[in-house]
C-alpha cells in the first residue's frame, strides 16, 4: 500500500490546550524583570505595556504557574478551526534530489491565513485586547509577517492596528506591507517620525535602516503615550511562544497517524516562537526525561544570537522601554548589516528556547543567508514550495541533517516546519539571483 | 458531533484517470480547423504547433475518442501526488458574516505549486514534451499563473521555456515573472521584439498593452521559427481542459466525504478550463440526464465572451496563427480596456466549456472588476484567504448565489473553486484600494 504524502487532522482532533512548559520547567524559567535594577514585576506593572491576560501569562501568574494545559478559548478554536490543522507534507520531491533513503516531512504553517505560523498567536492576542475592551494593538515588524497577521487579528476582532516596519523592508517588501494595510493596519517605516525616540535616530541619521529593537521601543513608546492601546509581541514573549504549541501539539497527532516516530526535528529561529512551537510536544518528552529527537535550531549567520550571543538579562528593544528578559542576545543595541534580507533578525532569542537550548535539548547552527536563498530556489523546483527566506534556513539545515545522516549510512526521518510562504519574499530572491527588477 | 472544516482525500484516493468528456459528446463537440478554409486537421500537421500527445487530445484521436477515462500517467500522478488532493475548505468566516445558513463550501488549487490550479496541465504537458525529444515549451501568459506553472514544470523535466508575458501584466506583476525566472524561464514583455508580429504592433504603437491573443500568436511565431520547440496553452485547448478534471474528481468524492450534495457550484472563467475541470463531474451527470447543481460561470465583465460574445469559429490568437476553434468569442483582435487587472482577460472561451454553456448546462455572469478586488478583500477578512483576482471573481458570484437563496429562504450548499492564490497580484489589490505604491 503506497504511503501517504500529506495528512491533516479532522475538526475534532485540533489539539484545545496550549502546552505551557514554563510551568514544568518553573523553578529555572527565569522571569522578566524591570530595569537595571531587575526589580521583580507585577501583572498591574506590566499591563501597562501587554494586555491584562499577555501580562498574566508572562509573568506565570495563577494557572499560568501551575497548568501544563491552558484550555484554548472558544473564540480562538473557531478563529483556528478556519485554517487549522496545517497540513504535514512529505517532501519526496526533495529527497529525491538528495538521493536520500530516509524520509523528510514539513508542516505547512505557509497555509495559515497571511501565510505564516504568526496567526497562531495574533488571534488570541487579538481576543484578549478585545475581551479586556482596548481600543487596539501595537507592534513592530521585520520582514512583516507578524504585521500582517497581527493587523488581520485585529480586523477580526474590531481592533485598531498600527505597525512599525522596519525601514529596510518597508521598503523593500512592499507586498506584506499592502498585506497590513488591506486588513485597515496603519503602518509606519520604522525608525518614524511618530515617536521621539524615532525622531532622534532620523536626526543622527536620516536613512537609518531601523532593527526590531528600534521597532519595538517604538511600538512601546506609542502605547505608553497613548490610551486604549497595547503592545503585542509576535516573538520574544513567552505568550508567543505558549500559543505556538498548537503547531507542535498538531504535529505529534500527524505523525503518530504516519506511524513516523522522528530522529530530528528542525526548524529557523529569529525570535524562538516558531521553533518553540513546532518542537514544544517533543521537547515535553526531553524535559520528563524520556528520549526524543536530535533538534535543530536554524539561525541566521548574520544574527547569530544562539551561536555566539551571551545568555544574560538583556532589553528585548532598543531604547530600553520593555523588561528585562534572560536569554541569548547579541545586544538590545546589535543592528543586523545591512546587506541582510532573510528575517530572523531579532537580537535575541526568547527566553523559553533560550533556556531550552542553555538545557542542551535543543542545538544552534548559523546559516549564510546567501545559501538559504539558494536552498529555497533547490526546494522550490523540487517541491513546488517556495519558502520564505526565514523557514529556507531550516530547510538548509535538513538538507545538511540528510547528508550527515547519508553518510553515515542511516536513514533518518527529518521533520521541518515550513514556517511561511516565499510569495511575498519574492523581491529578495530576485535580488539574491540577480534577477531583472 | 462538530462537523469538519476542511478535507482532504489520502494518496490512494487521489484519482488516476481524467475525465475525457469531449469523448462523450463527440458528436456534437467542434474540432479545431485550419485556416479561413477551415480545413479538417491532422495529428500530424496538428503537432508542428503543438507536442505530439497534446495534438492527438486536440483531434480527439484514437482512444481521446473513444474512452471516458484517461489514464494518467505514472510520472504525473508522481508529481500530482507532491500537491494533490487539494482540501476542500469550509467558509464558515463567509457564511457568518453573510448570516447565511446554508454552507459554503470551497477547493483550493491556490495551495499547488505557483499558487494556481495551471500546474495540473503544466505536469503533463511538458512530460509529454520531453517523451517526444523537445528542446522546450513556448507559451504566453497574462497575469503570470500559466507561465509560472509552465516554467516550474519545465524546469522539473529539464525543458527550455520562453514565455510571452502579456506587457501590462509585466511591469505591473513583476513577483509572477520573479516566479518564472527562478524556475529558469526566459520571459518576453509582450509585443515584443522577437517576432515580426511584435515588431510590427511596437512600430505601430511602442506602448501597445498586448493581450492573450498576442502573446499567443508571438509564441506560436517562436515555435514555427524554431527547432524543437512547441506552443503549450494554458487554457483554450481541450487538452488543457481535459487536464482540470483532477480538480473535479477529487471533489466529488470530497464532497461525498463530507456528505453534501453540492446544489450550486461556481467557477471564474478566463480560457475556461479551471472552471471546466472543477465541474467535470457534475457535467458527466448532467450529460447522462441526472439531474446535477446549478453551475455558474463567472467571467469579467472587461471581457464579456459568454455573456456578450458569438459562439462561432475564431482563432485563438491575434495573428491567426493557431487553428480555428468555435467557441463563445469577442474576436480574436479584441483588447481588454486599459484598465483591466483582473485577469480572466481572453477574447474566447474553451471549446468544450463554450459547448457546455450552449447546451444550457453552465449558466455565465459577468462580474464588474471593482467588485471582485473588493470581494477578495472581504473574502481576505472573513477567512485570512487573499484569493486571486480571478478568483474573486467566484466568489462574487457566490455571494450573490447565497443572497438569492437566503432571499427565497432557502440553505442551499454552494461550492466555488479558488482557482488562484492573490499574493502574488498585491499590487492589482494595492492600486484598486488606493495604498500607497
Amino acid at each position: 500500500m503506497r504511503e501517504n504524502t500529506k495528512w491533516i487532522l479532522s475538526d475534532r482532533e485540533i489539539p484545545d490546550a496550549w502546552l505551557n512548559l514554563a510551568a514544568l520547567v518553573r523553578n529555572e524559567y527565569p522571569l522578566p524583570v524591570e530595569g537595571e535594577a531587575m526589580r521583580p514585576l507585577t501583572v498591574q506593572g506590566l499591563s501597562s505595556r501587554y494586555s491584562e491576560e499577555c501580562a498574566r501569562i508572562e509573568l506565570l501568574d495563577g494557572s499560568y504557574g501551575t497548568d501544563l494545559d491552558i484550555s484554548i478559548p472558544g473564540e480562538v478554536m473557531d478563529q483556528y478551526r478556519k485554517y487549522r490543522t496545517t497540513p504535514l507534507f512529505r517532501a519526496r520531491g526533495l529527497e529525491k534530489h538528495l538521493g536520500y533513503e530516509g524520509r523528510i516531512f514539513y508542516k505547512r504553517e505557509d497555509f495559515n491565513p497571511t501565510g505564516s505560523h504568526k496567526p497562531n498567536t495574533a488571534i488570541p492576542q487579538a481576543l484578549y485586547a478585545k475581551e479586556q475592551g482596548l481600543r487596539g494593538l501595537v507592534t513592530d515588524t521585520g520582514a512583516g509577517q507578524w504585521g500582517a497577521a497581527m493587523a488581520w487579528a485585529c480586523r477580526n476582532y474590531g481592533l485598531e492596528c498600527t505597525v512599525f516596519m522596519t525601514r529596510n523592508s518597508f521598503i523593500a517588501k512592499p507586498y506584506r506591507r499592502y498585506l497590513m494595510e488591506l486588513a485597515g493596519a496603519l503602518v509606519h517605516s520604522s525608525p518614524s517620525e511618530m515617536t521621539a525616540q524615532g525622531r532622534t535616530l532620523l536626526a543622527e541619521n536620516p536613512d537609518h535602516q531601523g532593527s526590531l529593537g528600534i521597532g519595538m521601543g517604538e511600538a512601546l513608546e506609542t502605547v505608553l503615550h497613548g490610551d486604549g492601546f497595547r503592545l503585542a509581541l509576535g516573538c520574544m514573549s513567552y505568550y508567543a511562544a505558549l500559543h505556538q504549541t498548537i503547531v507542535g501539539l498538531e504535529l505529534v497527532k500527524q505523525l503518530a497517524q504516519a506511524g513516523v516516530e522522528p530522529d530530528v526535528l528542525v526548524a529557523c529561529v529569529g525570535g524562538g516562537t516558531n521553533l518553540f512551537g513546532f518542537m514544544s510536544a517533543y521537547l515535553l518528552r526531553k524535559l520528563r526525561g524520556d528520549p526524543g529527537p536530535e533538534m535543530i535550531a536554524a539561525e541566521s549567520a548574520n544574527v547569530p544570537s544562539l551561536t555566539k550571543g551571551e545568555y544574560r538579562y538583556d532589553y528585548a528593544d532598543a531604547f530600553k522601554l520593555t523588561p528585562k528578559v534572560k536569554m541569548y542576545t547579541l545586544g538590545h543595541q546589535f543592528l543586523p548589516p545591512k546587506i541582510h534580507s532573510g528575517g530572523l533578525r531579532y537580537h535575541g532569542k526568547s527566553p523559553i528556547l533560550s533556556l531550552m537550548v542553555k538545557k542542551g535539548l535543543v542545538r544552534a547552527i548559523a546559516i549564510e543567508q546567501e545559501r538559504a536563498f539558494e536552498v529555497g530556489g533547490l526546494f522550490y523546483e523540487c517541491e513546488g514550495v517556495l519558502p520564505a527566506p526565514e523557514s529556507a534556513h531550516a530547510i538548509a539545515a535538513t538538507i545538511d541533517a540528510a547528508k550527515l545522516a547519508k553518510a553515515e549510512g542511516r536513514k533518518k526521518d527529518i521533520v521541518f516546519c515550513l514556517s511561511g510562504t516565499g510569495y511575498l519574499d519574492l523581491r529578495g530572491y530576485a535580488d539574491m539571483f540577480g534577477l531583472k527588477p
